[in-house]
């Protein structure tokens, strides 16, 4: 991979280069926000107006003004009479155009209303020039989350706390859940509706889900009852105040899920009948066509066992289990299954059974397994079930889909097809497995596609491309260039030299990319502190073949500091298949730590780096990793700062933390292994860790237990807290954060 | 006052020097455990035996065994037959002698019973060589507390969580609190029964009160459920759990207290008809001879009216308000009244009205207070009361009244007449005023006065003097010394010269007494660092005659390894009457910091002093000073370790924090004047706090908002926390504590 080295003039600060710096935003690269399809007519949205897009020249033409939208709601004729007055609408970046055959424009507002400032939902007609439809997104006051429109029927579902609602048309509003808002007693206060559930695992991302007509809205709901409170406690308050959070701790009483399916027109609830919801998983929802079907791919506790699963939609009788997946260390769907749209017996399922995620054409007229003859072999059934159909192989994997081209008969995916610090786009043809790719074959794709599916809004960026933009024929010919952007960052600063390669791994074999960070003005006759940034934990990958190849600021930061960065996707990270993520089972850190050690290894045979200043900082997985790398490599790391951190697995989520390390009872070594808290004794250099106050996903007591345990040991760690921070500093923090963090090095290991 | 330089040979460690070390009481001059008085008989319990001591000569004869005792608790006859064994009694070192007339030894012992492992107290006569009485301290397998023996009737009464019990003689144990122990819904939930109230100020320790004869049980009731819960939170449990605490907050509703009295004979308990108990302070609870009269000294929130206040102890009826005392500041009752011995129509009456605390005699035959003419002003009826009877009198303070010579009608008190850093012992006769001295006129003096007053045992250390014990006179003839223990300190290690003087305080009149300690091995040509140790608050004093003028381990071991350590007792601080004490009153922190400053003036002004490094140091209100000196004089303070720190008095507790700062709504500029949050942005050197994870006085949100104020502001404080650890480290913490606090200043100041 070549090196990237580019020059400039003056330093840039922290409010240059971290997300909440005062500069931050002037310096990326620019872009075209508000693009998107109108059907196959693509738009742009901005403050003032909706423009038409040329797809063949780019040239624009004004669809709607933000002065007639706000004359509209302002002086128009409006569906039904109101109280009243609408506030002025301040942009149009936020509306869409959901339907490809009507000249309308939808977007929120805010009213003054009797209830104090309300959100309503408008739909302004372009042609009509006025608004045709309008409804109040009714909360009481509080704020409305989780708004999912659905454009077959014009309805909005959305949840206040943990309420479920769905609105329509003038003042129509309902609570879909029974349970009272404002009840004194309320037997169900600690069961929510219509949010995403499992913690976010297994690709959930939301909790409620239109049928295809739009007939019906399935959705989640999770009694939390049993789970144990964490007590975070808010210290901005007069006086500090409890803020509980259920969470599910590894080995304890997980919360138990139900799917919900509500008929719009009838206003009546069923649930699907999947039995005892303890202990399983309930993810992957989507729907067949034609509305009759319902799919829920299951998931028993261990997550070794997944069962695509088909229900009733209009009784939530269970029809069939479609296919079974098991594997020795967990299965992890994360995709829901989606029909073809041109043959509504076809649906694709995602595996990662080959040891890649793969797209697989199932049939659902096909005997299902249980129907199979029992005496074959599970590998055999899959195989017979997906013998003709496997529409993706090989040693990468498929990331999203992205949309269809029904008339070429394509699915328009995006993959690592390339190389996996890369997402391209493809017109994957399903009767003959044929790959187009469509674009650049460089760096990181992101795509919108046109209702008909034969163009795409592609936008990337790569480490040569600031940001490309472009509308791009899905028959892979040369379509557009909108924009070609260069970065600031590089007209404005002397940048440091960004190298990308790989090393052998720990067990002597695979392949790890490592991105290697010089210092800005190198002198190669000096002897330069190294600091590894680490993140290492499943599902997340530090280096792309994007801007600085994705080096965060602060490694810039630090490389203008004098330092020499690495970072190393060590075995158990993303995008490389799940035989080299797997290797981590339950024993989390230890492979993991093997292939940061051989990163540090690199830095000591570079000439410029002194080998006896080497730091390491990484934040939750990665504050894990530093803390642990800390103590397990203390002649190696000299100085760490650990945010976040997960210090011992029991303090972790059932979801994750079961999945990759079993339960504290069934995995006991593997535990005591990964329990930082066994090795705080071992503490010689200086590691400060960093939490939020009230960190949701990594509890506080994780850090403060490790403290004690330090004290107990007679070591020393330093320490810094974000009160009322979560898991993350974001905005201003983020700038103080990682002064805070330079600051310890620039003592420790300056 | 004197240098006092000390020499010696090797270097001393944290072990040896701080409290929780494990060489620290190695280190610590000899004492005589165990001495004290039967009757008019000196004693010595120690783990084998209780001696006798010639009072002539300190000859020791052996009255009781551990090992008859324990063959009396296997194996002798008992007063009633039990179905268990008592488990052998480990030491007579906590024994007592109640009475003068009986050969009697009083201990707890552990016995197994059916109800798992429970106290018994069991009398010991060593004349017969039997228990002649035992009983169990009944409390249902949990913690049983605040033992209270009264010998007159032989009853204890004791608490068990939030309730109250009496024990006496064989099985009896009676709940006085009607409130059940362990019931499912418990109305009473937030009441606790015969514990000290009012956050143990005002001189209350306590929260039982026997009465003369023994015939009832004066106790503390209060309701706090109408306070609010501090979210205090244990890490340390499986799942972090909250344990919340009342903590009312200065400005915020407060607890109610009301006094009971319990009748051992009757089983009734009646409370005091002191009307609505809301925003009122019941303090220093005493009873008349006869038991026929209960006094409490009453305050108001404002805690600037005290009233003496008698009531019918039979039927708690209000009699007379006795005495009232105002002042625009505060007052603050500390002691309850005393009566005299040999009459029993006077008693003795603690004031500060004159500047300092002294003893005035009052009789309970005079017209009280409200019944005198009303034309008279205060200050008249005041002194009218009292104008025959001011016992005591002058700059200097009356600290305790340690008993009583009935025969010459002497008081024995302790005061600071000789100086104010140190605490001797008088005999004050009551009838002409003259004080005698008894014993050393140096020192800090702790005495126990025998029955009939004529002898105390006499305890002392100074400047001079590792320990001295002593039996003497109470006519300020010599006695006899039991004891001089040198100091292992001096004896074992080179130690620094520690000088002690006065310099003038902001204001330029008062006398501030300071405390001076050059690093161990002191060479006049260097430039040392130097830390101020400070304090500052109201309540203590940091410099005594005592040993090493008080000063702690950590202060050595820093002058050890080269720093110059300086403590000043500004205004505000302990033992120099009122005006010196009141003059921080609504504005804490500022006269307080101005006299600090006063110190590091003085060290700027020392040769071998680098003024540019000066660092600074405290705990609790000295975490206040540190933090309030390091933002208020950033130039001159380089870098500080606050401990447990006072952020912001509004979230103080009401008793302490009124008193000096009113409430926020009656002192809004105060508060925000002391305010640290305020002035976060001035942060210019290195601060660290330190608190304890649940530190139930000075709470952890104190530390959090401050937090928070200097991440908003942009400024960088460190941190540091000791989970579960509550106001102060103790044991090994106390020791990793101060490696911590050492190793700060090392980084940033040396």
């Amino acid at each position: 991979m070549p090196a990237v080295t580019i020059y400039s003039q003056k330093a840039y600060t922290l409010e240059d280069v971290i997300p909440g710096g005062s500069n931050y935003f002037n310096l990326r690269p620019k872009n075209i926000p508000g693009l998107q399809w109108w059907g196959d007519v693509c738009v742009r949205a901005d403050v003032e107006n909706i423009s038409k897009v040329d797809i063949k020249n780019g040239k624009e033409t004004v669809l709607v003004t933000l002065d007639e939208v706000n004359d509209a709601l302002q002086n128009g004729e409006k569906p039904y009479k109101t109280e009243f007055k609408f506030k002025p609408l301040r942009t149009l970046g936020s509306a869409s155009m959901p339907w490809g055959d009507r000249n309308v424009v939808v977007f929120l507002n805010k009213a003054e209303t009797g209830n104090g400032s309300e959100d309503y939902m408008c739909w302004y007609d372009f042609g009509q020039k006025k608004i045709v439809n309008m409804f109040r997104i009714q909360s009481e006051g509080k704020q409305p989350a989780n708004l999912d429109f659905c454009k077959e029927n014009g309805y909005v579902a959305y949840t206040v706390g943990r309420h479920l609602f769905v609105a329509n048309e003038g003042d129509f509003s309902r609570q879909i859940n029974r349970s009272c808002m404002g009840c004194t007693e309320d037997p169900e206060k600690d069961v929510v509706y219509g949010q995403a559930v499992h913690r976010n695992e297994f690709g959930i991302y939301k909790g409620t889900f239109w049928s295809p007509k739009g007939t019906c809205l399935a959705f989640y709901r999770m009694d939390q009852s049993m789970v144990t409170d964490y007590p975070q406690v808010n210290t901005s308050t007069r006086i500090a105040t409890l803020e509980p959070d259920k969470y599910p701790m590894a080995g304890m009483t997980s919360h138990k899920v139900t799917v919900g399916i509500y008929n719009v027109k009838t206003g009546r609830t069923i649930y699907l009948q999947a039995g005892d919801p303890t202990d399983r998983y309930f993810t992957n929802i989507s729907w067949s066509p034609d509305e009759k079907h319902i799919y829920v791919i299951e998931l028993n506790r261990d997550q070794n066992h997944a069962q695509l699963v088909s229900y009733n939609a209009a009784t939530g009788e269970k029809e069939n289990v479609l296919y079974e997946e098991e594997h020795p260390k967990y299965v992890e769907p994360q995709h829901p299954i989606v029909f073809l749209p041109w043959d509504e017996t076809k649906f694709i399922y995602w595996s990662q059974r080959d040891g890649f995620h793969h797209l697989y054409l199932m049939d659902t007229k096909v005997k299902t397994y249980p129907e199979l003859e029992r005496g074959k072999d599970e590998e055999t059934l899959f195989r017979e079930h997906l013998k003709t159909v496997p529409l993706t192989q090989g040693d990468w994997l498929v990331q999203g889909i992205l949309g269809f081209n029904e008339e070429r008969k394509e699915i328009i995916i995006s993959s690592t097809e390339l190389s996996p610090l890369q997402s391209n786009v493809f017109a994957l043809n399903v009767k003959n497995g044929k790959r187009t790719l469509i674009g650049s074959g460089e760096g990181i794709h992101s795509a919108q596609v046109s209702a008909a599916g034969k163009y795409i809004i592609d936008s990337y960026t790569s480490a040569k491309v600031g940001r490309s933009v472009n509308i791009l024929p899905t028959d892979g010919k040369k379509g557009i260039n909108l924009l070609t952007a260069t970065d600031p960052m590089t007209e404005q600063y002397n940048l440091p030299e960004i190298t990308v390669g790989t090393i052998k791994a720990a067990d002597g074999t695979t392949d790890l990319y490592y991105r290697l960070i010089k210092p800005v003005n190198f002198d190669p006759n000096k002897k330069y502190p190294a600091i590894i940034y680490v993140y290492g934990g499943p599902h997340a990958q530090m280096i792309h073949d994007t801007r600085f190849y994705d080096a965060r600021g602060w490694d810039l930061y630090m490389a203008q500091k004098g330092y020499v960065m690495l970072t190393v996707d060590s075995r158990g990270s993303d995008n490389r298949g799940i035989r080299f993520e797997n290797a981590t089972f339950r024993h989390l850190g230890v492979e993991e730590m093997k292939d940061q050690v051989k990163g540090a290894e690199l830095l000591k045979s570079l000439p410029y780096v002194d080998g006896n200043r080497i730091g390491v900082h990484g934040w939750s997985f990665g504050g894990f990793m530093t803390t642990n790398l800390m103590l397990t490599y203390p002649d190696i790391f000299k100085v760490g700062v650990a945010g976040g951190p997960v210090i011992d697995w029991k303090y972790y989520e059932v979801m994750y933390g079961e999945r990759y390390m079993d339960t504290p009872e069934t995995n006991p070594e593997g535990y005591k292994g990964s329990d930082l808290k066994q090795k705080a004794g071992n503490l010689k250099g200086r590691l400060e860790i960093i939490i939020g106050g009230t960190d949701p996903t990594c509890v506080p007591q994780h850090t403060y237990t490790f403290l004690r345990a330090c004290i107990n040991a007679g070591t020393h760690p330093d320490l810094f807290i974000y009160p009322e921070d979560g898991h993350n500093m974001v905005g201003r923090d983020r700038v103080h954060l990682h002064e805070h963090i330079t600051r310890y090095f620039e003592d420790h290991l300056k």
